[in-house]
């Protein structure tokens, strides 16, 4: 290649990195987001948000806290507007778009409409829910939402909650009360300044007995004055790692009195006599759970492709030593080692947004199955089944995306050297903000287990003949697997090897657990906990498994029109499955689906995968469709001209004072002090040592002369 | 085990795991402190700044940016009382703590001390030295240094930094120029608003000819006005991921004059007419890097502690879940995952503590020899193969310890749960001020490459009979390692084990270059990036096995009067190197030093080991030694206390303001709006269609009757 000029610019660099990729990047955006209709929904999204003053985002790293929080405000004006008047897919699609350009926003919406709103729907009767959206929830006239669940003491033991709803039948109310410190309700997003109204989980206590936690909508401040209502005791939560725009608080309830409608009675209802009717099938209250975390995985898709845009732009126009006499210093892109530290992870984060396009599907058809499900539906078992299935797989994908996502952004951040570390470079606040979703809506490690609980399930169920769902169907035979003894392995292949592994991690977990059960006579719970590091790595490779299949299954119902695009998308899960292979190699080995010379070979293999993934780096996360604003990094724009526009942000955010602030006060004393005359300094010592001497000697004589 | 009460509290709970620990906590503690003398020197530290106003802690999550720095400065008055006062070990001991306490005060205080003055002292000729301690150096009178190395467009490839230092023959002057935006000085610690002069490092250019980088002291500021000198344009870098207490800049000289005894001239020097004599052993200027990463091992250790002991305190006293029919729920540490989570952690701090022990003694023994060499010295070889290898263990134990703290304080962070989340909790803080330890002063990946080329080197010189350094000498025999077939693995065996695995990956690394650059003909720099990731994964299993190795040896020279302390830290040094066998058992079977029926043995001892130091897990982590002022977590107190603590310091920090900020503007607007009238709403749609349809109607009839 001939430079016209010595050097070319970074954003001549660029342009040649996209001069002529071997697919269509459009075709390969709408292959990414499903469908060309929901890329121009995304397009016309962000175009909108880049032009509302209240979502400017270059300014965020400078704002304080409660100034980050106000805006908060002024972006949920605007986002009402679009709420009511487009359709729910529609939004849901617009607000994947706002998770990862606003994640704080995204939030203190999503408490509103996702968990206030939520539980209303999920656990209000009829009229309950005709009452509320009356009352102007849909609009926030008059009501804005927030999910009073965690408590100061209890997290992930709902169960265990122990702020306590105590029937009063003499005047039809439950009573809200936090008995002590550790029932406060704590990190309750929207109350310390915005929620009028709070979805409450308590004790539901009748007559002296306790029946469980349940919901109740309780009113926090008054809505014309914004006045604490009477027994109601809130405070700010203060600074957290990241997501400072919402407003998380406590809450203290002090005998507080609600009506006795005002407990959302679709499940458990109390009757106006204080007789407690429980719910046949409680296990359908799960599904609202599933929501949250097939919206994570998608989140997670899509956090680490804004990451990755930054990562290989900056990857791809940054240059640093030359080898030989090559006076033009190497893109970092081509050294190897850095292909090896982007280029699996931008093929996961592919994976994992195929992924979660087939999760949010399931998730579709599960919530309409609840949702048309009768009384004595004689589809419920079908349906709870479905639930079990889907339950499990987002529990696993939720925690192991999650926590790749969040690893994603650290590895790009230090991809860029010092330049990560600047908040200007987007990374910081990405992780700080990501950071939450590794514990919030199920703390990861549990879900974990959770995972892996159902595989051992599943695997004892296949054992007894029963036939599983087809996502853990390969269970059923850990000792089938063989590996090609010679030739490319081919994608089929890798999906056995994963199938492989997995199921003889299901298996040990599961036959440790009998183990622990009848040699060690452990209750079922305590082997249970005993056998969960092999639940953890069993559910591990579950997840990776099922990931891998689930890109491998959307590659094969690509259209033939679309022939290059899937070449690219073919080697992305090729480098995905193999790389996650070398990662785990010790369960391949260990197995006995590989030996030695497979791994050295697939070794060579991913090497070449990533350079051939690194040769398109640049158009393919092009095709993540990412606008600049969106990006929000002068490092990873799109026309690579990173230096001036990072020294002109930084320069932008940080004017200098007029006046030092503490020069005077604090520099000038310090560089204008004179060292303190210290009795004890080794000048003065030598000279009192010196006296000394001379005085002992003296003595000595004297005493000498006496004796 | 009774309860007086039906719960005890978290205090109670605390008290009782500190009951009966099978070893004494002081003596523990004086072992991981090295001595007796060094941990009363720490606790006097302690106490020190516990007591000194500027160094609270407890309100840092809460201060914006200028108010921190501030501060920062406040602490500089105060420690450079300590600087003048004790000698170098002590001072190096206090700074150990304040880097745990205050990382970001830490780095001001080091940019001056370590970089500014470590340039002068390590550059500067005698006659050039006397100078600067005169005009006040050594107290901050007169020079408060920033040190100018890295710029916009390049930070690791130092010999590429593109600022000018020209010489003037006519004025006997070096002439220091930015040429272009790229060359800006980026990231200059202090250089934003507290510095006076600048250690520049510079293309040293005479008569056209460019000698390479040097280093050359350049004053900023007026001393008296703190006004810029002209020629002097500097910025501010804004806000970080972490350590806002330093003021991060950016500089650009305009053709500023320095007279030319400013050059720092021990190595090079530059005559009044023009004559460049450079050094003959230009490696020894190196000496200067390794103790920075020394720094950083220790302080990998120490903030891994600091983490590891709030996650423990807390895992200890929070309960979640309760088995069986027990109304008392299970402390987080009793649960095997959460012991899983944690105690390998635990053992990894340990071991990292021991082995910077090791480390700093290596390189107290490479600094005298380097301070003491004479010009032709006969010793200077072996000085510089002393050099060489000091140099390449402590780049390997850099990037690696590092890397395992990060991950550490973010894995202890989400034991947490959702309180890690808060910036009170302290993991926020700590992560992200320690964040940039990966990528500083040798990025991370780019050393472990230096350290894999070093084995490299090594190995090929075993070949050739070249006698190795201690620390290495195993590459000599990658072939004649023999796992015991049977019998319980000793640490002798885990030593060989590691030795055995990183042996055969250097070896592969090594073979794999010889290949390129024989058989595809690479140049040999092509060929040494053609093998970055067998030089990769060499390097992490050389760094692990080392650490092993110093822990054990650590162990061994431990005297009979500790032995029950002793007893402890064998359990916790199996545990390290069993664990880092499991997270890296493809190498184990792959080299086939163990078969799977050692690694399933493995497994279990792992589980028991976790279990075994879980039981002593809070007196151990008391042994760590940290005041709760350090720790500055409510939910690590050495008490227990966890939940009244925290929530007085959350209150307290966040005060709820009298008048709502933005109620008016922005809630009360937004509760009271009216869903607008929308021509296009459903219901006007519905009349609007049926409007239309009879309008059509109408007009198909006219229509019909006109023909």
């Amino acid at each position: 290649m001939a430079f016209p000029r010595p050097k070319p610019t970074t954003g001549e660099t660029l342009a040649m990195e996209r001069a002529s990729p071997p697919f269509n990047v459009r075709k390969l955006a709408v292959l990414m987001h499903k469908s060309e209709k929901d890329l121009a929904r995304k397009e016309r999204f962000m175009a909108e948000i880049a032009r509302t003053p209240a979502f400017r985002l270059d300014d965020i790293h400078d704002l304080s806290k409660d100034e980050i929080r106000e805006r908060t405000m002024e972006k949920f004006a605007i986002m009402v507007h679009y709420v009511t008047n487009e359709s729910l897919e529609t939004f849901n699609l617009r607000m994947q778009l706002i998770g990862i350009a606003d994640p704080a926003f995204w939030t203190r919406f999503g408490v509103h409409y996702g968990l206030f709103l939520g539980a209303v729907r999920g656990g209000a009767t009829t009229s309950q829910l005709n009452y509320w959206v009356e009352k102007g929830v849909l609009g926030l006239n008059g009501v804005i939402g927030c999910f009073g669940m965690t408590e100061l003491a209890h997290g992930s033991n709902v169960a265990g909650l122990e702020t306590t709803a105590t029937f009063d039948r003499s005047s039809d109310e439950f009573i809200i009360h936090t008995p002590h410190i550790g029932a406060t309700k704590w990190w309750i997003g929207g109350a310390a300044s915005t929620a009028t109204h709070c979805a409450v989980f308590a004790q539901l206590v009748v007559d002296g007995k306790k029946h469980g936690v349940k919901t109740f909508v309780v009113q926090l401040r008054d809505t014309k004055t914004f006045q604490l209502l009477p027994g109601i005791n809130i405070g700010d939560i203060g600074k957290k790692m990241g997501r400072d725009g919402i407003d998380n608080g406590f809450i203290q309830f002090t005998f507080v009195r609600v009506p006795r409608s005002h407990m959302l009675m679709k499940y458990t209802q109390v009757s106006r006599t204080g007789e407690v009717f429980e719910p046949p099938l409680a296990q359908l209250t799960y599904g609202a759970l599933v929501g949250g975390r097939t919206s994570m995985v998608s989140d997670s898709a899509n956090s680490a492709k804004k990451a990755l845009t930054i990562a290989i732009r900056y990857g791809a126009v940054r240059r640093q030593f030359s080898s030989g006499g090559n006076a033009i210093e190497t893109q970092l892109l081509d050294y190897p080692i850095h292909q090896r530290r982007l280029m699996p992870l931008l093929a996961q984060a592919i994976a994992n947004g195929f992924t979660a396009h087939k999760m949010e599907e399931m998730y579709g058809e599960l919530s309409s199955a609840l949702e048309t499900l009768e009384p004595n539906d004689p589809n419920t078992q079908d349906v709870l089944d479905k639930l079990k299935e889907v339950h499990a797989t987002s529990a696993g994908l939720k925690a192991f995306c999650t926590w790749s996502c969040l690893s994603t952004i650290d590895t790009c951040r230090q991809t860029l050297g010092g330049h990560g570390y600047s908040a200007y470079s987007g990374f910081p606040s990405m992780y700080n903000d990501f950071a939450v979703q590794c514990t919030w809506e199920g703390d990861n490690t549990i879900l974990s287990l959770q995972s892996g609980r159902s595989l051992i399930s599943s695997y004892t169920d296949a054992i007894r003949g029963k036939k599983l769902a087809p996502g853990v169907s390969y269970l059923a035979r850990p000792n089938v697997f063989e590996a090609k003894s010679s030739g490319k392995l081919d994608l089929e292949d890798i999906d056995q090897g994963w199938a492989c592994v997995a199921a003889n991690l299901v298996r040990k977990a599961a036959e440790d657990y009998e183990r622990l059960v009848k040699d060690k006579g452990m209750t079922k719970e305590m082997a249970m906990e005993g056998c969960s590091q092999g639940r953890f790595v069993a559910a591990k490779a579950h997840s990776i498994g099922y990931i891998f299949r689930m890109f491998k299954s959307a590659l094969e119902a690509i259209p033939a029109e679309f022939e290059n695009e899937k070449k690219v998308l073919l080697v992305t899960c090729r480098l995905y499955g193999l790389h996650q292979i070398e990662e785990q190699a010790g369960g391949f080995l260990k197995y006995g689906y590989f030996e030695r010379k497979h791994l050295d070979a697939i070794e060579l293999e991913v090497n070449d995968l990533c350079a051939q993934l690194r040769a398109v780096a640049v158009p393919v996360v092009d095709g993540f469709a990412l606008s600049d604003h969106i990006i929000n990094s002068p490092l990873g724009r799109w026309d690579g001209q990173i230096y001036e526009a990072y020294f002109d942000h930084v320069r932008r955010s940080n004017p200098l004072p007029k006046i030092h602030p503490y020069f005077e006060r604090l520099i000038k004393p310090l560089l204008e002090r004179q060292p303190a005359t210290d009795f004890g300094g080794p000048e003065m010592r030598t000279e009192l040592d010196e006296e000394i001497a001379e005085l002992a000697a003296e003595a000595k004589r004297a005493k000498q002369t006496n004796a």
